[in-house]
C-alpha cells in the first residue's frame, strides 16, 4: 500500500521553513508484531516542532534528518495485531505526518471517541494545547479571585484556553497578541478584560501598566524576547511566570542576551517556571474530560485553523511562527 | 544620654563604601510608650544591605539619607516601658546601626535567651542566615538523597550552613567560592564534598562538570553574574534554583545583560525562584530551636568574624562585597 510522508531534510537556521522539509512516497511500513497501522485523518502544526527539529538539548530528542516529521495526530485503526486496539477505533498518538502509520501501542496517547466531537479537536482543546492551558494554571499558576493573568500569544491555541479558563477562575485576564483582529477576538471571544497589540503598542510596558493597574500576579510566557522582558517588570510580589514556549526567539545558538531578571526574581520573591504537557500524562484523562464537559456546555471556545492535504504542513509550520493563522493549526488528509 | 550612631550620607553607585556612611553623636532618643531603649552588644553586615541603601524597588523601602543605617542587631533592654520586655533581657530585632535604639515592640524579632550561646549568634546561624540557610532549602530546594546541589558564596554565612544541612540530607555538596582558604574551609569544616575558586577556574564551566558528574539538582545562587549564567547551562530536569541574593552585581540600573535562560527553564523545567527570609516570621521559632540544637550537639559549625567598635561598621560592609571576611560579619560594641 502506498503511504505519502512529509521527511526533514535539513534543519531550520532560525524559525523552520516549509523548504526544511519534502514530501515523498513510500510503501506503508509492514504491521509490526503487537502492533497497529493508523489511517491519519488530521495532524496536529504545534510550537514545540521547532525544537523537535533542531539539534539543541530538548525534552525529545531531535528528528532525524530524513525520517518523517514527529508530530501529533489523529486516526482510524486500519489494521491490528494487537488486543489493545481494534480495526474502526480512533486513536491519538505519535502518528507523524503521513497518512498511514504503522506503530506499536506506545505511540498511542489514547483512543478518541466520536462522541467528543470532531476528532481534530483531540489536536487542540482537548489535546496537548488545551491540557497544558489547564495544567498549567493547575500546578503552576494557581490563580486565586481578583488575581490579574497576563498571557502572550493570547489567540492562540494554548492562550485562548488559559484565558477563558482563568477568567472563569475569577481572575483579571489580559491578552498580547500581534494582530489587531485577534485583540478582537481575545476580548469578544475568549473572555479577555482587554488585550494589546504588541507589534503596535507604542510603549508596550505603558500598555501593560494601564492593562494591569493592580500589577500582574500570573504571566504566561509562551513568546520570551522582549514581551517577556517587559512584563517581568510589572509582576507583584509573590507572582508565577510560566514558560510554556519562547516563539519569538528564532535561534538559541548563541544563546540571545537579555537583561537580567534575578533582581526581579529575589525582590519580589517570583517563581519563574518550565512546564511541559508530556511530564503529566497521568493527568490528561482526567483534564480531558473536564474539557470536554466544558465545551459541550459551551463554557469553552476552541478556535481551529484548518488546512487541507497532507502537503499544506510545512507552509502551515512556517505560518505558525509568523503568527498566519487564525486558531488551532490543523492538516486535514 | 549620649548616643553614637552610623548614618548613610549618599548611595553607593555600585557597591557600598565605607564613605558612604558618617558616624557621628547624638542624644539617645526618648522612651516611646509601650516601648524600650535597648543597648546594642552586636550588629549585623548583611549582603542584603546594599539593597537596603539603593533606591530602587526592593522587599523594603530605601533607608532615607541621613538616617541610622537599618541593620539586625542584638542587645539588652535597659529601659521599657511596655509589658511585653524588661530590663536585663536581651532582644534581637531592628535595631540599627548605633549604641544604643528607641524602639517600639514591632522592632524586635525575638528575645534570645543567653543559654543558646553567644549572642552574636542571634544575627548569623541562629537569626537571617540560618534560617535562610534552613528554610530555603525546606520550602524551595527540597534536598533529596542522593541528589547533587551547588552553592555559591559557598564558606559564607548562608552557603556555610546551607551546605552543612544539605549534606546532612545525603546530598552530594559542591561549593563555589573566591579563595582557596575558603574551598579548603568548605570541606574540612562545613561538610562540601568539593568545592571550586571561581576566580583561579581557568574554566568554571569544566570545574562544575567534573565536580557535579550527575548534573546539578539545586542552586543555591547568591550572586547572580558569570557564576550564576554558568551553573543553569549544569541543571538538571526538574531542577530548582533559589535565588537568595545577587552579590556579584554591582549595579542594577540599567539592568545589565546576560544570556537568556527561557530555553532551559522550558525544557528542563526548571523552578527559579526568589527567597527572603523574612516572608517567614511564623517558622522563625521552630528553625531556630533546629539550629541551635544542631550547634549544642556540634553536628553544624558556624564561623564568625567579629570587629570591634561601632565606627568599623561602614568598612566592614565594604569588605563583605569584597570576600574580605572569614564567616559571618559581626560588628560588637
Amino acid at each position: 500500500m502506498k503511504n505519502i510522508r512529509v521527511v526533514l531534510v535539513d534543519r531550520p537556521n532560525g524559525y523552520p521553513k516549509a523548504d526544511n522539509f519534502r514530501v515523498e512516497e513510500s510503501a506503508v511500513e509492514a504491521l509490526p508484531s503487537n502492533g497497529l497501522i493508523v489511517k491519519n485523518h488530521f495532524l496536529a502544526i504545534d510550537p514545540a516542532m521547532r525544537g523537535w527539529i533542531c539539534d539543541l538539548d530538548n525534552y525529545l530528542p531531535p528528528v532525524p534528518i530524513g525520517s518523517v516529521m514527529r508530530s501529533l495526530a489523529v486516526g482510524e485503526v486500519i489494521e491490528s495485531s494487537t488486543d489493545k486496539y481494534c480495526p474502526g477505533e480512533f486513536v491519538t498518538g505519535w502518528f507523524g505526518w503521513q497518512q498511514y502509520a504503522a506503530i506499536t501501542p506506545d505511540a498511542v496517547i489514547r483512543k478518541v471517541s466520536p462522541e467528543e466531537g470532531s476528532l481534530s479537536l483531540s489536536l487542540g482543546v482537548l489535546g496537548l494545547n488545551g491540557i497544558t492551558a489547564s495544567l498549567m494554571l493547575r500546578l503552576i499558576g494557581k490563580p486565586k479571585t481578583g488575581e490579574t493573568i497576563l498571557i502572550s500569544t493570547a489567540a492562540g491555541a494554548v492562550g485562548s484556553i488559559a484565558g477563558q479558563l482563568a477568567r472563569k477562575a475569577g481572575c483579571h485576564v489580559v491578552g498580547i497578541t500581534g494582530a489587531d483582529e485577534k485583540v478582537d477576538r481575545c476580548v469578544s471571544e475568549f473572555g479577555y478584560h482587554s488585550a494589546i497589540n504588541y507589534k503596535t503598542a507604542a510603549d508596550l510596558g505603558a500598555e501593560i501598566a494601564a492593562a494591569c493597574p493592580d500589577g500582574v500576579d500570573i504571566f504566561i510566557d509562551s513568546t520570551s524576547g522582549h514581551i517577556a522582558d517587559t512584563a517581568f517588570k510589572y509582576m507583584n510580589i509573590n507572582g508565577r511566570v510560566i514558560q510554556c514556549g519562547t516563539a519569538s526567539v528564532s535561534s538559541w545558538t548563541p544563546l540571545p542576551e537579555a537583561p537580567r531578571r534575578e533582581r526581579y526574581i529575589l525582590t519580589k520573591r517570583l517563581i519563574h517556571q518550565g512546564f511541559v504537557a508530556f511530564d503529566h500524562f497521568d493527568l490528561w484523562p482526567k483534564v480531558i474530560q473536564e474539557l470536554s464537559l466544558l465545551l459541550k456546555s459551551e463554557e469553552l471556545v476552541a478556535h481551529e485553523d484548518i488546512r487541507q492535504g497532507l502537503a499544506t504542513a510545512p507552509e502551515a509550520l512556517e505560518n505558525l511562527y509568523l503568527g498566519r493563522n487564525d486558531g488551532k493549526l490543523i492538516v486535514a488528509l
